[in-house]
C-alpha cells in the first residue's frame, strides 16, 4: 500500500472546458484566492514543462497538416513529461496541484472533435502509459471541475479574445459541439459540472467553492 | 487478402546505423544510382512530413531536459504522421520507399541508449499503433540494411562532421555502445548487416548490391 500513500499525500485538481468557457479567468481567480499558499502549485497542459512548452507551441499554433493520431501522440508525450517531471513529484511532496486541462481534453478534442474514434482504445492505452511515470501508479485527479458551455456562446466570447488564437479556435462550430459531447461522456463521480453560460463572477465563485472542498483551510 | 496486396504492391527498404556509420553517404550513393527512377522515393525519420520536420528539430536539436518516455512518444508521433501521410500512400501506389531510419532506431536509441527498458513493452504497443495508419495493416520493411560499426570509429568520424551535431552526438561512448547492442538485438531474417568499419566506397557498393535485390531492373 506504499504506492497509494505516495499518491494521496497531495491533491490533484483539474479544470476542464471548451473554448470560451471562462477557464482561464477562473484559474486567475483561484490564483488570487490562493496567493501565498506555498502548498498549492498551478500548471497546465499542454506545456507544463520546458520541453512541453515547445510541444505546446507546435500543437496549438503550427498550421502544418498533421494526422489525428500524430497529434494525439504529441499530446500524450507532453503529458508523459509533465507527469514525470512535475505532477508526480509535486504530489509526492504533498502539494495541491491545480492543472488547466488534463487527459479529458485530449479525449474530447482529439477523439471526439477530430473524429478519431477508431483510435479511442489506442488513446486509452498510450494515455495510461503517459500518466504512469516510473510505472509507480497512474495519476488520477481528486476533482475535475468542468465548465460546461454551449459552443455558440463560447465561440462568441473567444472572438473577443484577440491575441490567443489556436488551431482549435479556427475549427467549425460542429467540432466544438463534438468536443462538448466528448467532455460530457466522461463525467464521473469526481466531477463537478458548472454551467459556464452564467455571469463570469458567479462561475468563478462556484469554481472556488468546488476547489475549497479539496483544498480545505 | 485485399490488405496484403495493398501492402506488397510497393517495397519498403530501411537503412539503419549509429552515428558515423556512413548511412548518409550511402543514401547519397543510392540517390545517384537511382536518379531518374520515378518509382523510387527517398524519405527519412524523424522528419518525413512537414509536421514531422518540426518534431525532428525538437528531437534532434532542442536541449531542454525531456523524459525518456516523452521523447519516445514524440518519435512515435513522427512515425504515425509519416506512415499515414507518406509511406503507406507511396506503397499503395507501388513505389519503392527507401527510408533513412525507422523504428529500429527508436528501439536502439530510446530503449537501449536511454536505458528505458522498463518501457520496452509500452514502446512496442505505441509503435505498433504508429505503424498502422487507418488500422489497415502494419507497415513492415522488405529489407533492413544495417551499417554496423564500432562506436569508437563512428564517433571519430562524426567529430569531423562540423555542421550537424544533434543531442545524440553529444552522448557518451557508452550510450552509443548500448545503441549498437540495441540494433544487434533486432537482427532478423529481412536484415543485411554490413561491416561499416570498411572503406566508404566498399560499404556504398555493398549497400547498393543489397538494395538491388529488392529493387530489380
Amino acid at each position: 500500500m506504499k504506492e497509494k500513500s505516495v499518491k494521496t499525500k497531495g491533491k490533484f485538481i483539474v479544470l476542464e472546458g471548451g473554448e470560451g468557457s471562462g477557464k482561464s479567468s477562473c484559474i486567475q481567480y483561484l490564483k488570487k484566492k490562493l496567493a501565498g499558499r506555498d502548498d498549492v502549485v498551478f500548471t497546465r497542459e499542454p506545456g507544463g514543462t520546458p520541453f512541453g512548452l515547445k510541444l505546446r507551441e507546435l500543437l496549438l499554433h503550427n498550421r502544418e497538416k498533421r494526422s489525428g493520431l500524430a497529434e494525439l501522440m504529441v499530446f500524450c508525450a507532453d503529458r508523459a513529461d509533465h507527469c514525470e517531471s512535475f505532477i508526480y513529484p509535486s504530489l509526492k511532496k504533498g502539494k495541491i496541484v491545480i492543472c488547466d486541462r488534463f487527459d479529458y481534453s485530449t479525449y474530447a478534442y482529439q477523439i471526439f472533435g477530430r473524429q478519431e474514434k477508431a483510435h479511442e482504445n489506442d488513446f486509452k492505452t498510450i494515455n495510461r502509459v503517459a500518466k504512469n511515470p516510473g510505472r509507480a501508479r497512474e495519476i488520477k485527479p481528486d476533482l475535475v471541475v468542468f465548465l460546461d458551455v454551449d459552443p455558440k456562446i463560447g465561440l462568441t466570447r473567444v472572438k473577443n479574445r484577440p491575441d490567443d488564437d489556436t488551431v482549435f479556435d479556427a475549427e467549425e462550430l460542429s467540432f466544438h459541439q463534438r468536443v462538448r459531447e466528448g467532455y460530457r461522456k466522461q463525467i464521473g463521480s469526481e466531477w463537478i459540472v458548472i454551467d459556464a453560460g452564467k455571469r463570469k463572477e458567479d462561475v468563478q465563485e462556484e469554481v472556488w467553492r468546488a476547489a475549497q472542498k479539496i483544498i480545505k483551510n
